[in-house]
């Protein structure tokens, strides 16, 4: 299986499904609303105010509005929209107003603060917002051939380029909260520059170096600036930020967890494009720390709220998870980038899990409201108690209003993560209801999916091949399949399966049928004994889908609940007017009965009396009314 | 069985036992480092503290002291000590200096800012210092007959009952720390004064009444003070401050969990002393809410740091409890009082639960090492990952010296718990090796008990009663006993239980010799179901004692260890070198092997190994390696 390059967002076609329904249907709602949230925060005229006025500009405003870019950028692709576009030009116009002469763009530091540019990388975002602003220049690019953006962050990456680097007269640093490194990456592919390449691999590996840019950052900072704010006492530490180690040598995947992974991004691109060994190594054992140790069943990560990130191996508490919706994207990006370093279907396994679950639980069915944080449990007076996290319900905007605009940019994306090729293969990644005209060395190769993942198994595939050689297609066996079968053409295949993947030859100018059932079933799942918080629990899972029970359902005391596992059975059914599948089984809850009032008792037997259950996938809790949720359940 | 009182610390003799052992023999050299500890943080000064000086005087500081003065006190009652009686004779001395001539004293609004008295009683804790200072010189006239201390406490007490009442130019307000409640009723009850009973009342009965004073008084203070610190914004809530409602109203325990307890203490004093049936009501649903659902097994109460308070019903997390060692005290007081507000064991058997448990716990073998919060399950990852509540480890003192001063000053008063009187009758409502003369209406009735309680159910007591009359002994039945067996001068009795005593019938003039076997035994104790974090599992207990699992014994881990329940054996031992009693035993505990570098799995198995394990009394965990600790086991 040799090395894969992604099919980009242009070239898919989404057909309806359950993605289509929620990017289409509720996009130009979400993306219009999410405008006017921007607009009246300021952010979108963060970049002409002037002091005095309203809404001044904050650190990280530009990078909100580069985020909704990006997301109307995809969006576009799917579905052109003047309105949309007209927004995004009027934008893009305002900024290369603002834009100074050297190539610098950022609202606040030209508007608010214009001596103090790049006196604090650590915590004041300029790189940060600067890395979105590239990101959502080249989407823009693609999705619609406008350059002006483009070139409008071209000039600010020269100067940055200038600026930065192992030169005597340039600053050693580093962006305190990672994100061009990997935007840099795109922005290089686009243009074919190669500094652009090198300005990235520069921030990765100035990283972790001594003397620790930071550290001597903050000295100059406070002899300069005496009295102003530089950073969170509690949050200057070298593990926060991902400076205790160079790069190459990390092995744990530390501090918060939305930087974190943004900067396992830049470091896997940059080791696609340089083949650095050493930089791939350090990209598979974080993966592996990640997603073997640190990541929840949902693909949320990052448990606590103390420093939106990291904490030790096996530590996942439910109740208390802080898993940003932020970081489950970052993980989902990171995955697709991991794939296409070392083609295996562990990290699409990883990818498809954090969308359908950790992803999309940040948003609610109507598109319009977020969480910022995603709890694997709830419980209404827990919440009320302790205020770490966020609210019980979805909120429809944030101060801090990353997770919304990241949402909002990241679903219209998940058409570029269906596909992938090389010279002579096209592979299957996610089984999600699509076309794609893939060109194989000038030859094209039309593939059109036909299912209705997630909540069926059976896939069709129609493959019309125009190639004058045959070529392989390679279908990803999900990591939750029990059996899968594969036909072609009607007949049934013995499958060899390698790397995750199974490969079907398809023949040079040819139209074939494949057939598959994906083998579905309600999985009931484990953790590693290590987990302390799952020890002795299971969840349960459904193809892709995550299952958990809400108070709505079930009632409250969810804990007391022992499913019985053989009398699961899925069920279609409708949430509000959503069309899903939902779980439907028997269980015997713990009764008050036969336990007295006493709080500790060696006399009292637990009583048990049986009880219908409803399950319903996770990332649809919430959606109703709000109250106790649960996904791990206690072994009958 | 009518109302009983109690008898006093000074009456009772304490015999070589486990108390003493940890009293007597540690007790002077912990009140020595006590001493130094407020010396050298400037306590002991405070009150000639001058502008200009070092260790400037803090609002709580006088109660650490008071803290101090009330443990020797107890402690002199045991045995005398001439150096510690000096030390205190001292501070009195310099406490009648500083007194100023209308009775005010208080080191901070005397040396620090003295034109600032009484506008903050929310936050900064006058009258709760004045609480501990009267309850100083209580403790201290009764242990040595010397009234100096308490002329003066009198004499402030005289100010604060002129400053305080329901007169037209009266204060209305009521302390931010309850505490003064409880005091004024005992030096109501030393003095034989009214007023103080009355001002006790007045706070109790002021509070949680409209115009709510604290809201008052923060619009006063903040007008008057602009940029004063008036309290730590997320803590100005009536629930946290009891104020929510009308103590007479109050059926949970809410906010604040030592001045909650400390609260309901007063409210109880109040209640025996003025036969009021509203406030005994109300005592009795706040002592059924507390101990029926929101206790931990040890006795500890306060289950989060947020508010170093309550939650909600049923809200026992182990890991992050803070239970504070202070509110374990507070909650003993309160226990021992409400015994003598309405004579049932319950009281004495949470007394008897916290005392061996939640309260020990905070201290180490060597008494001179505390724990502030005494968490149920400790694993050194999470308390480094999550910075909430105190270090893995005791500490030898704190800035906030709260609960060293309380744990020094609670243990030595455990005398005064041991046995309580009517006219006809003594309870004997803790097996701890002893000897009392009870005066019962001029006659003496005299106690000797043997026994080696809590490690041993055998007791023997010795029963002189020199009274012309019969009289009854009450024996209490621990809720923990399997089978409790009396013989009266070798005869078994049949035991009339009634509100958890049983009684025997001492003939006038006679010797009695009453042998008891307690029925002590290994105990499984489940949860109420209603406790999530608890469900399906099961905790160890022996006598009054909690048993946990120490890493340093088990290895780590502990969380996948399921205990075999009949393997269970009682065993002599040493730890460091100090006389106990282990738990030993078989267990199975889940083995890597049969699983994968996964974290999810529907495919692996669990397997587990056969392990031998060894439980300590939770008290005494973390007196040798602190690692992990764990106290809820999952069933086999």
């Amino acid at each position: 299986m040799k090395n894969f390059i992604p099919i980009p967002f242009t070239d898919v076609e989404l057909k309806d499904n359950f993605w289509s329904e929620r990017l289409i249907i509720n996009q130009k709602k979400t993306l219009t609303a999410n405008y006017q949230h921007l607009k009246k925060q300021g952010r979108i005229d963060a970049w002409t105010w002037k002091k005095g006025q309203p809404n001044k500009p904050h650190i990280f405003w530009d990078s909100d509005v580069a985020k909704w870019i990006e997301a109307v950028s995809y969006h576009l692709a799917n579905k052109r929209n003047r309105s949309l576009e007209m927004k995004v030009d009027h934008v893009v116009d305002i900024m290369a107003n603002t834009q100074l002469k050297n190539g610098y763009l950022n609202s606040y530091f030209i508007n608010v603060e214009p001596d103090r540019k790049w006196t604090n990388l650590r915590n004041e975002h300029e790189l940060y917002c600067a890395g979105h602003l590239i990101e959502a220049a080249v989407a823009y690019y693609h999705a619609t051939g406008k350059d002006k953006f483009l070139n409008v962050m071209r000039k600010y990456a020269d100067l940055i380029h200038k600026l930065f680097g192992p030169k005597r007269n340039q600053k050693k640093g580093y962006p305190g909260h990672q994100e061009i490194e990997l935007a840099l990456v795109k922005l290089y592919r686009v243009t074919n520059d190669k500094k652009y390449l090198e300005l990235s691999r520069f921030f990765l590996m100035q990283r972790g170096q001594d003397p620790h840019y930071f550290e001597t950052e903050q000295k100059k900072f406070e002899k300069e600036y005496p009295g102003k704010f530089y950073m969170h006492p509690p949050l200057i530490n070298r593990i926060y930020s991902q400076t205790h180690k160079p790069v190459v040598d990390q092995d744990e995947v530390v501090g918060h967890a939305v930087r974190a992974v943004y900067m396992y991004s830049g470091m896997t691109d940059v080791a696609i494009e340089t083949n650095d060994k050493k930089l791939k190594n350090a990209c598979k054992g974080l993966w592996e720390n990640l997603t073997q140790k640190r990541m929840y069943i949902t693909g949320g990560i990052g448990p606590t709220h103390h420093n939106e990130g990291f904490t030790f191996d096996y530590d996942l508490p439910n109740e208390t998870a802080y898993a940003e919706t932020c970081a489950s994207i970052a993980l989902a990006n990171w995955a697709h980038r991991m794939f296409h370093l070392e083609p295996n279907s562990e990290y699409i396994d990883v990818l498809e899990r954090v969308i359908y679950n950790g992803i999309l639980s940040g948003l609610n069915l109507k598109g319009d409201r977020f969480f910022y944080s995603n709890r694997l449990a709830a419980l209404p007076k827990e919440i009320e108690a302790n205020p770490h996290g966020f609210n019980l319900e979805r909120q429809p905007w944030f101060d801090v209003a990353c997770c919304p605009t990241n949402i909002v940019r990241f679903l219209p994306s998940i058409p570029g993560f269906i596909y992938s090729k090389n010279k002579t293969s096209v592979s299957i990644n996610l089984y999600i209801q699509s076309k794609v005209v893939v060109d194989l060395n000038g030859h094209s190769v039309t593939i059109n999916q036909k299912n209705s993942q997630p909540w069926d198994d059976k896939c069709s595939i129609q493959v019309d091949n125009e190639s004058r050689k045959d070529i392989n297609l390679f279908l990803r066996v999900p990591y939750w399949s029990k059996k899968i079968k594969v036909k072609l053409n009607n007949k049934l295949k013995k499958l060899k399966v390698s790397k995750g993947y199974c490969s079907l030859t398809i023949p040079s100018n040819s139209k074939s049928k494949i057939d598959i059932d994906l083998g579905m079933d309600i999985n009931l799942v484990d953790s590693n004994p290590n987990v302390r918080q799952n020890f002795g629990k299971q969840a349960i899972q459904r193809g892709p889908m995550i299952y958990c029970m809400e108070e709505i359902d079930n009632g409250t005391d969810l804990h007391k609940i022992l499913i019985n596992k053989k009398s699961l059975k899925a069920k279609k059914g409708l949430l509000n007017d959503y069309n899903y599948t939902f779980i439907s089984g028997d269980a015997k809850k713990a009764d008050k009965q036969g336990w007295s009032k006493k709080l500790y008792s060696n006399k009292n037997i637990k009583k048990f009396k049986n009880k219908k259950i409803k399950m319903i996938p996770y990332f649809l809790w919430a959606n109703r009314k709000a109250g106790e949720m649960k996904v791990w359940f206690l072994k009958n």
